[in-house]
Formats: structure tokens, sequence, C-alpha cells
């Protein structure tokens, strides 16, 4: 039995020096470990993972199945995911003819700049591709992204079991960028197409505790197989059913939560000796866009909020009340780009890293949220692409390697999430 | 809603006139489907499923995630072997060095040939490969193939959490035609590599009465989607555990499960004027090599057998005592070859049927299980090899498409097992 890897200090290169220990002693064993539990249970069609680096520790804190951002990625990565997405689809009959279903808020120019991009990428690797709009009726609905440009996104028809555009587009592949909040549309109920991810990992049905669980599950085993403390890759987080934040309903269960929280990273601090603080995030365990999100030090602190921040709470995207909750660790990020505080952004497809952006807010602090007014997104520094401005522009150090390991782990833990405890090797 | 489509005869081509119709008149939609069950929860590496062919039916009755035979399969279904492989393979990080881990009774001709033609269309594929043997201890075994070829099987060792050969090959890969009938060995455990199938896919842990739940599930699923019968792909079943024939213990479970299933194929024996005498096969719920197989049709004679039968029923591979037992609707064979009763074995690789073989058996019935003394094999109609011989040699027709779709639909659900009702779309 090897002895287990454990922070030496609490540098902010901590965990990072285990993990590229690790890469150099063990690399073909981690490779081959990876392959295994992707062949395993498969992996997202693709996916963005947040990561937050906080020196002594590298966890993953959402998993995104319906990424957006891809107009974020190095022409490097993107060419990576074209790659990525070819290989995936030769597995099967040939499928070229993808239709791309997007998000209904259509004036988002960021987003629009996104499925651009998306796109973009699809026909790199071969695919005829369509945008199919679950909002538009008769007409296609005409969109315009930052460069000017009009993406028009078709009505959605169907003849029978399949599924086609008003253009008569007949796709072999449905690709949601939407996360199906509101649930699943009838126009794609029964449809004979594979739609990708499956419909069941739309934020209707999908729940984070159980992202986490997921994640728990499989971060252990790689902890275990590496000899490494599991706790320098997860989070401790808790759960609570039932809370309703207007009616001040279920807060005395989330502010329990969050003591017993609490008191479990503080005992990970003691073992390291780490002085700062610790808190948790408050949030819905369903899909947000960043709304809803609390950073809260004490049960009591859970108590005593006001109204203000109660709405806030209650404020959930297409208007789904928030009646779950879960509590997780906080996790400081020590990113640090162009003097503000950064959180990495891992974008995968088929369960592999391609690329990565840095999400940067100067409005926030180390400790925040940074999915909120005032974040702005920088690339990340990118083998095929090395940065020549990286030292002026003050990034942080390449670390590709190891953000790519755990959001690759996260990435295949979402595929895993419906099994639960009957998934076992 | 439309019809549902039933037998209008029970002629010998009812149910592949009702498939081929289907696939003339709605095939773009159930290629659409079929890719899209296989997206959801992907398919075995390979796979070989025993299909029987009533006239009034086709459906499955067994599926081997191990399977043999390879040597059967002509050379056009050979390279769509190769083809698909290579295919899967791609899709990871560059796999092409592959340790074959194969049976231990090596001194079967027919099981050497088989290793010989997959060794080959794995090397087609662009593979480096070796044999592993858990037999081996210190030095290679060899065994010699029917053109006296000889195949060295290496011995294993462990590196770390990697598994490598005595030449030192480390795979990236390591594919099971080994079924595990005694139980995961120590030198796979946690093992870094990937493994496939699934280690818990092994005949220790597999059971044929979840498979069949799966492949119900799936078909039902088909027969909804396309307005079929269900009962015209699927067999009635039922499973005991706990049956010690040598002891007689369990006995009546097995005669009321007979007489269970009975009762229902004569329900739809009724529905469809089928003149025939219902039987059913009373077989272990693990693995077997075609022992232990009976034709029962009567819950009476279950309990009458003799101490004879008694014992074959108990002698089960590797001395495993059969505990747990499945009654599974029989299904007599309408195919002949040479004017003896065959049945149509079907292989895949990835979910997509490659090739197939016929068992025959002249010292057999229509009704008998044809795996027994006496069975051998004869080459399918392949539409990329047509037969010139075909009528000479009194084949059945080509029914490569429906007989590959049931097979597809068995495989698939193979992969489904161990989820049960956690997995749902």
């Amino acid at each position: 039995m090897m002895a287990m890897a454990a922070l030496k200090t609490t540098a902010p290169s901590a965990v990072m020096d285990i993990l590229k220990e690790l890469s150099e002693k063990r690399g073909e064993e981690v490779t081959a470990w990876m392959e295994s539990r992707a062949m395993e249970s498969g992996a997202p069609f693709y996916s963005s993972v947040d990561v937050r680096h906080a020196g002594y520790k590298l966890a993953p804190v959402d998993t995104n199945l319906f990424p957006a951002g891809f107009n974020q990625l190095s022409g490097a990565a993107r060419s990576r995911a074209a790659t990525r997405i070819k290989k995936r689809l030769m597995r099967y009959n040939e499928v070229s003819r993808v239709l791309v279903i997007p998000e209904n808020h259509t004036r988002n120019v960021g987003y629009i700049d996104n499925l651009t991009a998306l796109l973009s990428i699809l026909r790199e690797a071969g695919c005829e591709v369509e945008l199919g709009s679950l909002a538009a009726t008769d007409a296609p609905i005409e969109v315009v992204n930052s460069a000017s440009e009009t993406l028009r996104e078709m009505p959605l028809a169907r003849h029978g079991s399949l599924l086609k555009t008003g253009t008569g587009f007949c796709p072999q592949l449905i690709l949601l960028n939407n996360d199906l909040t509101s649930g699943l549309p009838d126009v794609l109920r029964g449809v004979s197409q594979p739609i990708v991810p499956r419909p069941s990992q739309g934020w209707h049905r999908r729940r984070k505790s159980i992202h986490f669980e997921a994640y728990d599950k499989l971060a252990r085993e790689f902890a275990t197989a590496f000899a490494i403390d599991p706790w320098l890759i997860t989070t401790e987080f808790h759960k609570c059913g039932r809370v309703n934040f207007g009616e001040r309903q279920g807060l005395e269960c989330v502010a329990m939560g969050v003591e017993k929280v609490l008191h479990r990273i503080r005992a990970h601090y003691e073992r390291y000796g780490i002085t700062s603080e610790p808190y948790v995030y408050v949030k819905s365990d369903s899909g947000t866009y960043g709304m809803g999100i609390m950073t809260v030090k004490s049960g009591d602190e859970m108590l005593e909020i006001n109204k203000k921040i109660r709405n806030k709470m209650n404020v959930i995207k297409e208007g789904v009340q928030s009646t779950e909750v879960i509590i997780q660790e906080g996790v400081p990020t020590v990113d640090v780009v162009e003097n503000a505080p950064a959180e990495p952004m891992m974008y995968l497809v088929d369960g592999h890293a391609v690329g990565g952006a840095y999400r940067v807010n100067a409005e926030r602090d180390a400790e925040n949220n940074l999915n909120a007014t005032g974040m702005r997104f920088v690339g990340m520094c990118d083998e095929a692409e090395p940065h020549d401005d990286h030292a002026q522009r003050a990034l942080p150090p390449c670390q590709f390697g190891a953000l790519g390991l755990i959001a690759e782990l996260a990435s295949i833990s979402a595929q895993r999430e419906e099994y639960g405890e009957s998934y076992s090797i």
C-alpha cells in the first residue's frame, strides 16, 4: 500500500504539484484509467466544467451539459473539438446531418456568437448543420451575431416519428444546446432520431446533488487508485429538499446543512493548517444562470437573510421556483487574470478536454461566484497556441493537463448520474 | 394511432413479411431509432446472438458477450467486423495495442480457430495484438489451430496497476474472450487499462433473466414505436431462484413456472390459430455451454424427471452449481439447412450486425436446443458475398436485415442489463 499523497504545504501550487507529480510518475496508468472509465459509461457529447482552484485543492463546482461559450475557445481548441466530434460520430452509421436546437433567448449576442462557433466546429467535423428553434412557429427566426452575420433558426415539423425542419432537412442527430429547463417539448417526444444529450439530462430533471454524488464516487475511485487525498479534488456538500425562500419555508434545514458542511470543511482545514475562514455556496439544486447563488459563512447568516436576498434566491430561469437546494463547500479561487479573480472553464467533447477559458470578474472577490454581472472571458494558455503575451497579460501558468483531468472526471460522472448505485463495474 | 401489425397467416414467412414491410415503409425511422438507442446506452464491444425463427415469430434466445465462432464468418463479414472495431477504437485516444484473454480450455481446435480469426480481425482493424492467458504461469502456452499454426498465449504480469504480458507488451485495451464463469481473477482486479466487456458482464454475475427483462423492455419500445405485436419479437419467460436438481429442491417452483409460461404461450397461439403444442426451455439463469437445457411440455414432466436428467441439469461449466433457473418460451425453428434443423447465430460489433452463420444439428429436431453434440456451422447468405451454391445447398433465403435487426436489439439490451429500472430516457 502506497502512502497517500497529501498536501505538504498550503502554497498556491500545492495541489498542482501533486497532480503534476502523478502525471510524471504514473501518467500511463492515469491515461489508461480514464479511458477505462470513459469506455464503461460513455461520456457526454459535449460539456463545460467550471473548476475552482484554491491552491490547496482543485475541484469542479458546476458541470454543464448544454455548454455555451464555444466562441471563447482558441482556434486550436475548436479544431480539437471538431476532431473529437468527428470521431464520435464516425462510430455510428455515417451520421453527418446534425440539427442544433438552441436556447430561446435569441437576443443575447454572446450566445449567438456561441452558436456561430458551434456550427463552425460541427462543419469542420464534416457535418451538414441547421439550427432548429423550439420558439419558431411558421417562419424562421433570424438572429445576428457580433460580426453582424445572420443565423436562421428554422421551425420544426414532425413527419411521423421523424423530426425535420421547415426546409425539409432531416437530421440524423439532434444536438440540444437548450437545457430543457421547462421540460421536454412535445415536438421532441417520441422522435426516432438520436437526441444528445439525452433528454433526461435536461435541467427539468437533472440535479446538481446527483451530479456531485456521481462525481464524488468517481473521484474517490481515482484518489484510491492513485493514492491521493480525495478532498484535494472534491467538495463537501449537502442537500435540502422543499425550500421556498420567498415564503421562508425550509430555511432551518438549509441553516443546519450549512453548519454541517462548514463543520466538515473545518476538519480538513485543521488537518492542513489552512487558516482562512471556511464558507459555503447555497444554490438551487436544479440549473440556474448564475442566479440564486449565495455565499454563506454560518447557519445563522442563512436564517437572517433579508427579503431582497430571498427574492434573489427565488428567481430561477424561466420562472421555475427553487424548491431544492444544495449547500456546497466554497472553494476560494487562487487564479488571477489581470489582477481580477478568475476561474477556469473547461470545454470537453466526448469526455476529453479540448480547450478552456477563464471567467474573470473584477467586481467580485476570490470567494464569490464569478458567473455574475461584470464577468468577461479570457483565453486559456494552450500548448498548441502559446500566448506570446502570457506574462504581460498576467495570466495564470499553463495548467491545462491538471484542469483537463479534473474536468474529464466531472464530465464522465455526468454520464453516470442516472444509474446511481446500480452503476458498478 | 396506427393499427398494430399482427400476423395475417402462420405461414413460414409471416413475421419476415411484417419486418420486410416495416423496413420498406419506415426504414429511415427504424435506422434512426436504432442509432438513438445505441447512442443512449452504448453497445457491447462484440456479441453473438442466437436467434430462433418460427415463421410466426423471430426472437433472440441467447446473447453471448464473449463470442466464439469468428472463424464461421465470411471474409466480407470479417472485414465489416474490422471496420466496426476500428471505428469504435478511434473514438478513444489512439487505442491500438489490444490484449485478448481467451478461455482456458486450450485443446478445442474450433475455439483456437475462433481466436485465430479474432486476432486477424483485430489486426485488420489496425491493432497490435497479443494473447494473454489466465492459465499460463511462467511460460507461454502454445496452442495449434486447424491450419496447424501455433498461437502463443502469454503469461500475465502486473506492474503497479498496469497489466502487461511476459514479453513486456503493455496493452491499451484488454478484450475478454473468457466469460469469467469462475469470477474475476486477481490479476485483473484494479487494472488501470479498460477491460471490455465490463468484468461485471461476466457469467459469474450476469443473469439471462435480467438480459431478457432488458430485451423485453427495449423490444416493447420498438414494437410500440413501429406498431407491431411485441410477441412477434419476444419470448415469454419466468425465473426461479434456488433450484438444486441433484437434491430435488425447488422443482415445484420450476413446475409452476413451466405451467405459467405455457399458459401465456397458449393465449398467443389461440390468438393466431397456431396449432402446434407449446413448450418451454428450462435452463440455468447463468451461462452454460449448451449443457443443462431441457425441453419441457408440462409442469408434471418437470416433477417426474429422472436422476440422469437431474444430473445433466446440475452439470454447469467449471463445476458451478445451478441454483437459479429460467423458464423460457420454446421457439421451434422453421429454418432448415441441408434437411437438418438450423438456427441463425448473428455476430455483432459495437451493436451492429456484421455477419452470421447457421448452427445446424441433424441429430436434433426443430424444437430442440441445437447447441449440442452433432452441431456444425454453415455460412449465412451475405449480400457482399453471394453464395452461388445457395439453392443447391438448400440454405434459407437471405434474411440478414431482419435477423440483424432483432440481434441488434438484443445486443443493445445486453449493455442495459445493469441499469435495470433506473435506465430511462
